[in-house]
């Protein structure tokens, strides 16, 4: 928050280029085969070279011994406090599916769930039907209209469904109506606050008008809710930072998140080398580009130690093209590490590489988690790299007279 | 703040002398010729011998890409968050002058400008008059009194001045008369707040006051003010430190700024050997000193890596001498960097090197950027170095049972 504050004033415009290049998951921890990291057993020449010509450390996207989620960890690298700009799960989830969120809405996650005769939850999942027959059934109660507010009904995946609630002076202060476990009634929705009174009622109407409408469809024959969260309104980095942002990212949750801080986001295709082509072809229209890669998490997370290396080393080839188009900065980490012997995010601080004609090179000549220790940079929170990356493009004005 | 809160109630005198050399503007970037910076490239044998029997590290002054301004950059080696200790311009003009500004003034930075026959700026540098010129019509119109209120009118250099309201009950809350470009009439100064109305309208009195004065002395026949701003209310370095501090500084912004957090300021010569010589004449009187060296700065800023790296060069040769008289603590830093190929003031963090009987020893052998990077006080904010200074000097019960 004093982060923005303190950048607003002394933020300018100008046609110098940043890209910030996220490899989901960056971080790892050593094989015990081999004592090196998914990173470290990489053959990556052209990150190296940055990291040479550059300045390094490590970054603590929310805080040591914090584990990120997604959002956490990408809001710290867009430059936002991630614990002060929290993201509700139903926004999160919204977001993640693409829908275009307005100022006002209310987003819920949902689940098909199974209910018997007597109305007691049997199957929170309702069997795991596909997602097909959740788009179908998705169909049968989206659009609704209940005291003018309209609800907006998404398949996500599997069971799995947002509701988003739009109209005027909605608010997010309901109980969850998913009883967290079978045998159980789904939960009659109550307002959290004396002014969600009228929230409660509509949503409690329109779970009503769902069971109806789902009576035929067992084993999806009712709807669980939790969640309830509000499009948060963030200070967009247009005003924040003054740039013109630009996001490529294969995964709809990523475009979310970078457009709710105000990034336009491009079309671009599934694979890493599509990603770097919609930079090159955009790159005369931006002058901040966020690009996302997804398959280092993906490898992480299945415990693939030599898939995330690959990946790795992809994108290091890809970087090599990058580099001839000559950004002013290029900043190089992860939002979180994700070492696939945890098969999971983790807490350990992420690598970072900045790359400009004004950093201070560093003795460090490899891109990897111990040879980031010691870097110029230092350890250091992730929600710092903005302002770093904007100090060298020059977009930022001295602090104070 | 909250380093000042904790520091206040641990605080105790005691006889043991801190010195805090400030060479301004210190950090700076390689050489593309030989990739050294000026400090790596100056010859520094006492720079370096502090460096190898004490600890070393990088600090921030305001955050990571932030480039500080001079007030901010100091303020923060004094122990004060150089966010929420702002100077307001017109104060910090007032502070540059060496003007006494007691508490409640208010300051404003002035131009003489020109005005032509229909009241319209025609220059807002009245044709940059020589300071002679600025100093005698200051005379004209200063030490005049408006509804109790005493202006006092300093020149500065050229055709820039400052106004400084004295009397009761007085705020800043004031727009601007200036209206930054030609073709206007000089603005009427509002009040910002309700209760800077009694104010704004003595302020257009003046200027109206100031206008009949100088209607006679083209191309300086009118004034402009910006930047209305009030003596801050700092907790003073003698109240939270319980030290009694000396400052020796040749420039006057420096020397306002001490006075500012409460130091007592020595006179000096304008030489590098006067304020050494000026430490060791008043060293048994004062168990604090701030020590300013103004030229790295300036030869940084004229983007002269030469003339930068020569004084770096004096001032190690006057360290020889200070570390005869055995200070209990010396802290060698800069209150920003100033690489001479920038030529202004930057956002890169600064060496520090601490030594005192008490520190814990590095492995850092020079004192230079590079090597501070693996320095053992690691990169921290400026605003910890006084905590560290005092706690060096045995001078900081602890915190806590």
């Amino acid at each position: 928050m004093v982060n923005l504050e303190l950048i607003k004033p002394i933020s300018r415009s100008s046609p110098s280029r940043i890209v910030l290049l996220v490899i989901d998951g960056l971080g790892g921890l050593p094989n015990p085969q081999t004592d090196k990291t998914e990173l470290e057993t990489a053959n990556t020449p052209n990150l190296d070279n940055l990291a040479n010509r550059g300045t390094c450390g490590l970054i603590d996207p929310v805080g040591p011994g914090i584990t990120p989620g997604s959002a956490p960890g990408h809001l710290a690298l867009f430059g936002y406090d991630p614990v002060s700009f929290n993201i509700g799960r139903g926004v999160l989830e919204a977001v993640g599916v693409d829908f275009d969120l307005q100022q006002g809405d209310i987003a819920a996650r949902g689940n098909f769930c199974t209910v018997d005769e007597s109305g007691l939850v049997t199957d929170r999942r309702a069997g795991r039907i596909s997602t097909d027959k959740c788009a179908e059934l998705c169909q049968l109660i989206d659009g609704l209209v209940i005291d003018k507010v309209k609800f907006f009904v998404c398949p996500v995946k599997e069971h799995r469904l947002i509701v988003v609630f739009r109209g005027e002076g909605l608010t997010s202060e309901l109980s969850d109506s998913d009883p967290e476990q079978v045998g159980l009634a789904p939960k009659v929705v109550t307002a959290l606050h004396p002014e969600a009174g009228r929230m409660a009622g509509i949503t409690n109407r329109f779970l009503a008008k769902v069971k109806t409408t789902l009576a035929g469809y067992y084993p999806a024959n009712m709807v669980l809710l939790r969640g309830f969260s509000q499009r948060p309104q963030f200070p967009t980095m247009v005003e924040v930072c003054k740039l013109k942002p630009a996001a490529i990212a294969s995964y709809p949750m990523y475009r979310g998140l970078a457009k709710l801080v105000g990034m336009e986001v491009l079309e671009t295709g599934t694979s890493i080398e599509d990603e770097f082509v919609t930079l090159k072809q955009n790159y005369a229209n931006y002058d901040f580009f966020f690009l996302h890669i997804k398959g280092t998490d993906s490898a992480g997370e299945d415990g693939d130690f030599d898939r995330k290396v690959r990946i790795i080393e992809d994108v290091d080839r890809a970087i090599a093209d990058l580099i001839t188009i000559e950004p002013d900065v290029i900043v190089v980490t992860g939002d979180h590490s994700t070492p696939a012997l945890l098969k999971g995010h983790s807490w350990h601080p992420v690598p970072i590489l900045l790359y400009s004609k004004w950093c201070r090179p560093d003795k460090v000549t490899e891109f990897s988690e111990s040879a980031c220790v010691s870097g110029g940079l230092g350890r250091f929170p992730a929600t710092q790299i903005m302002p770093l990356a904007m100090a060298n493009a020059l977009k930022l004005n001295k602090f104070g007279a």
